[in-house]
């Protein structure tokens, strides 16, 4: 348990800060790289529909652009270089197995942005999913180590893309676990994930407790499987 | 998304069994090693308030003794190995630098049993708290190991001791991820969770993932400090 509590003789301090109080963000350009995947087509879906201005990124304009198309709410395409140069925001959405070296070929578009990586390494075999370790630790360590002129973040682990791309839900009941080392990073994307109604933007800490985050998404599988559902994760007294 | 409709032609299969039909486990006398730590006493206060016959294990019996009066509620305290030997159910809620030793020890006491593992092998510095991993993956998987004659399961990891020993909440909102490999023995272990109001025991996967279920803790940890809370985690869409 920490105590918070200031004692009497204590030196005064200023209040902390409302941890519910984030950033409008409603003016930021948002990247999805990899927009063309099921979880970042979701993704793109969710925030456009509140109201982002979105950006798919695919390896190919022409597949960026068809799948934006098919979106509407005014989502472009655009190829992943030309998606992170033009974003505020970008979300890394691509497959595992071409997380390094997707990031390695962008390090320059990506200097300077924030991005949020939401990629969980998972292997399969006969009995079902398992949790990868990379060697940084965890994907978004690696986005880390690679992109040293970036402000990495990790968010949006634990989203069920098909409930994302369902235009008949309203609402998605979900916490988005949001992990980083600047607090105003952070909050960018806390806020972001609070633009999605049902949604809330948890601060979940640093990135070296990601590989948990990104991995859980193998114990929700096995959820699904056998509840047959979709799903999610809520904290509790927050 | 896991597929589960049968087609018209397939061979017909029993109906799957409704995942939230669990055993009456009211019956089952239920031991806690390291009963006397905050966790251990948390988690033996709830299940006797919700009627199960617990024994509190502790090093020596007098500890254990004294905790389990000042708990009431029927609790009976003995030391570790009484406790293994007397109960149908063992939950392990000894502190991660205990853990090994005090279950080698224990293996002969433990034969047959249904081990409950709910130790979170986490390290603590200046930036707070970190996920350990161990050698065998976690610390339900080292529990197998030292304990082959055993039914190893992982649960109740994320649960907040000041919560569950606060006699004034009525109930704990919050799910209890139940990891294992036999299934009977995962349905024991989520309908003993079930008992206590506000608690629902999800099956959540198998062995092999229980290390993010176990580290997950350093991020509630993360929570806790941010929003002045005792998080814990509930499961949506199920």
């Amino acid at each position: 348990m920490t105590s918070n509590d200031a004692s009497a003789d204590a030196p005064k301090k200023a209040p902390a800060k409302d941890p519910w109080e984030l950033p409008d963000v409603s003016g930021l350009v948002v990247g999805v790289l990899g927009g063309t995947g099921d979880q970042g087509r979701g993704l793109a879906y969710r925030l456009a529909r509140a109201g982002q201005k979105v950006i798919l990124g695919s390896r190919t304009a022409e597949r960026a652009r068809a799948a934006a198309e098919e979106l509407g709410l005014g989502v472009e395409g655009a190829d992943n270089a030309e998606c992170a140069r033009r974003s505020d925001v970008v979300i890394v959405a691509v497959p595992w197995e071409g997380h390094a070296a997707t990031l390695e070929s962008l390090r320059g578009e990506l200097a300077g942005k924030l991005v949020v990586d939401c990629v969980n390494p998972l292997g399969f075999d006969k009995k079902g999913a398992y949790a990868l370790k990379p060697e940084e630790g965890s994907a978004a360590e690696q986005a880390a180590a690679l992109l040293p002129d970036s402000r990495v973040t990790a968010a949006f682990h634990h989203l069920s893309a098909v409930l994302l791309r369902d235009p008949e839900i309203e609402e998605i009941e979900t916490d988005v676990m949001v992990l980083g080392e600047v607090r105003a990073d952070c909050e960018i994307v806390q806020a972001l994930a609070g633009r999605i109604p049902g949604m809330r933007g948890v601060f979940a800490g640093r990135l070296r407790n990601a590989h948990q985050v990104e991995s859980l998404v193998a114990n929700l599988i096995s959820v699904n499987r056998r509840y047959k559902a979709h799903a999610g994760v809520r904290l509790t007294d927050i």
